[in-house]
């Protein structure tokens, strides 16, 4: 058998013990009752430990060397490139850093549930120093073995892989020019209106039929999936099965609707990866940069759409008994109601980049070695200040102590969620040039133009290309921040 | 480390793989949607491949060697015991024969899905012959290596471990003697009656609602334990994370009520085994008679009881709006109705070993040669004329193709029903002597006296002793009919 063959065997029993974790995991957040957890945790630890072995048994080695001088196709010579990737990041750090890691993050992660509460940042702070400093040094063997430009890049390309950091300060630079004056217009709009309100009783079950409504509608196909309920909302499964999970509040049908909606785009980003490589690397979801482009498609770019307001208000007036009916009108303009918070979670589509940017300044000084952990609260606070005229001083809990990301070592992952708002609109106005206006395809309620297009450009492709050969070959161009832009001052400043 | 201690974290390792299944499986009966089939049964093979690898690693078995003159406790030489009759069990077939019975019983299976539907018994002869052929060879080889009395005692261990066959056929020797004249003298008694009928609309919800009810009235713990709706019911689960299912039907709510309290039966079991044991073979449940004990001794015992009939009917007029209120007595009538059938799995305490020792008869004959498959119908025919004056010549499908066990090769199987039974009964008969007539407990409310026994004399027990030890040391004697032939007497014939 040749080595690439070896190779794709290896690869699809790992992907099915994958498949076994994500179902662990899946029931633990969604069905387990509480009593099961003791066990549970040791079955995923004994779970990752033996994906942990096959993944870095010196076998592979062999057989990736075997198999560059086969005769290969592209997508075979691509899915190489993936495997390679996959061993890289497996291998590359030695079993005592992953230990100390695991640990540090841990501790730091359990004490922060209690020290958010408390607003406890001297109590948290040795114990995000211990994770910082593990993060730099894992930063540091990573460089060295991927040659990025930066120990921050390092970490960076373990979530947004093909998006270096010159790009991301390059695309954040110029939201963070042109943000704060756009805000500040929306801002003065809005003072001549009444803050937008759908309030009301929404029965969760009235509000479990809308969701299924709405992901029918967006082409979610429910003999391929479920829908959940979990205390925080996610998308994962496997081949041929997509689960997302919402959460419902009985005053407010608005989060769990958009929340649902978000998690559709992931869903269908998977469900729409090339069937035929469901079992290896190429087969995979590119990046979260990709990913969250996908799932923010779904919720601010039709789900932000007039025609989409419309088709919740028909549903809405189906669903729920309310003194006030939902109207498309208030709706979008709820959605769309602009206001500087302390919290990255709960801000509107508008603020939401500048929280990310803050946090890209913060954490890539930190693993560069430019910034300490003890500078973090002057230097949130200061930031906070030019960005939204907010004073965070001493408030750690709405502050720096808000995200769980550092406290589980997850430097590099916050740039996903801007970037993927950045790569959501841009990939709208490449599609608009194909298929003419997307709310005119959403009002005629065959959403197939926006999804065959997306499915073309993005879902099908998996890992074949890079990161930004996807966007450059879907819009012409690498990602930049012109859509995403001209996306807000159309809908903010000209609606 | 001590050789002991090396397999402890061997079969610690396995039992959080078999964790992986038992999920994995309940998932795919319960919540997966079918798009994800195909994936997962890949997903399951490649996991029972992993378990099958870890238990013949040739390394436990040098182990085993060495920790036998080790000094252990009496629990960790029980512990040994087991280990070796799992690591027995999993490596005494040769792989060339494991794959062919996989082959030849899925391709039964498979055939029996339509065959039994068509009643064409000459289409699935020639596949059960094969099934056939196949279990007498793993018959033969394990009864080489296990030294057991006869070929089909090399089988049945594999389910009623410690019951041999001998065992059952003087059991069953006794319900044959005493049932064919209790049946006619409880039918006669009915004759003056009518049949007792709790018609009405019973809709799921409220089912659901009945159900819950009942499995905490029962002592089952939702905070470690979940049940769900499948196609077909079972029992399944991890430590502190019991799952039952059941199905329901709107038309009638005995079957789920009485199905509910049959899995609650065995959950109760599964959550009492020693949790300090809980990833080891001596943590496991006996078998299936002492499983199945436990199932009827809540279905049969408890559920039949006047007591339980009330709490039924208490909770039935909170729940259901009927034109005819259930009552319990006729409640109680109605499970307690005798009618000689066709069909096994819908028949009545009485009539239902004769089912059993119908099948035990016959394949205990075609595994120890006396009999051949082409014999089949003719001895199906013959012992439901002898047992209950039925004539199945030539209907197959409610004959000898009613049951999928063949078809899987689970020879030795059945006993274990009517084993549980009668052990059911002999253990109420001891328990009754120590804490007074369970009827009492159970109008008391409280079924702690009654499931504290349980717990004690069998529960905690796990794979300490071997079956007819833990029978022997909770009711004084072995396994007889005699309990279970007084219990119908006072039921059917005094009531």
């Amino acid at each position: 058998m040749s080595a690439y063959r070896q190779l794709t065997g290896a690869f699809s029993t790992i992907s099915y013990f994958e498949h076994a974790a994500v179902i662990l995991q899946w029931d633990q957040e969604v069905m387990m009752p509480k009593g099961g957890a003791g066990a549970r945790a040791k079955a995923l630890a004994e779970m990752a430990a033996l994906l942990h072995r096959q993944t870095c048994d010196p076998q592979l080695r062999d057989w990736l060397v075997d198999a560059e001088s086969e005769m290969l196709t592209d997508d075979q010579r691509a899915n190489l490139r993936e495997m390679r990737r996959v061993i890289d990041n497996a291998t590359v750090l030695p079993e005592d850093l992953v230990r100390a890691k695991a640990e540090a993050e841990s501790l730091c992660q359990h004490g922060w549930q209690v020290q958010r509460k408390e607003n406890d940042w001297s109590g948290f702070a040795p114990n995000l120093q211990s994770v910082v400093s593990l993060a730099r040094e894992e930063a540091r063997v990573r460089q060295s073995v991927t040659g990025s430009q930066t120990p921050y890049d390092a970490l960076l390309t373990l979530y947004c892989h093909g998006d270096s950091s010159d790009l991301v300060a390059r695309v954040f630079g110029e939201l963070k020019a042109a943000l704060p004056d756009l805000i500040q217009q929306r801002i003065d709009r809005q003072s001549e209106c009444q803050k937008p309100s759908c309030a009301g009783f929404f029965p969760v079950d009235s509000q479990r039929q809308l969701s299924e409504t709405v992901m029918a509608f967006l082409g979610f196909q429910f003999d391929r999936g479920r829908l959940d309920v979990s205390s925080h909302p996610f998308s994962t499964g496997n081949f041929g099965d997509q689960r997302i999970t919402t959460r419902y509040d009985e005053s407010n049908f608005i989060e769990a609707l958009y929340g649902t909606v978000h998690e559709t785009g992931h869903a269908r980003y998977e469900a729409g990866l090339p069937a035929e490589w469901c079992t290896q690397p190429l087969g995979r979801a590119r990046n979260m940069s990709i990913h969250e482009s996908q799932s923010l498609f779904f919720e601010k770019h039709i789900g932000g759409s007039p025609a989409f307001c419309e088709f919740v208000e028909k549903q809405c007036g189906r669903l729920f008994s309310l003194a006030e009916p939902v109207t498309a009108s208030t709706l979008l303009d709820s959605v769309k109601w602009v206001e500087p918070g302390y919290i990255r979670v709960r801000a509107d589509e508008l603020t939401y980049p500048l929280h990310i940017i803050l946090r890209f300044e913060i954490e890539s000084g930190l693993i560069n070695g430019q910034l300490e952990v003890q500078d973090i609260p002057d230097a949130w606070n200061e930031k906070m200040g030019v960005y939204f005229g907010l004073d965070t001083k001493g408030n750690y809990q709405d502050g720096c102590m808000q995200d769980i990301h550092w406290t589980m070592g997850a430097f590099g992952y916050f740039p996903s969620y801007t970037l993927g708002a950045v790569n959501a609109a841009q990939l709208r106005t490449a599609m608009e040039k194909r298929v003419g206006p997307i709310n005119d395809i959403i009002a005629d309620g065959d959403l197939r133009p926006i999804t065959e297009w997306l499915a073309e450009h993005i879902w099908s492709v998996g890992c074949r290309w890079q990161s930004q050969e996807i966007v450059r070959s879907a819009t012409g161009k690498e990602t930049d921040a012109q859509s995403l832009l001209g996306h807000f001052r159309k809908n903010y400043l000209e609606d």
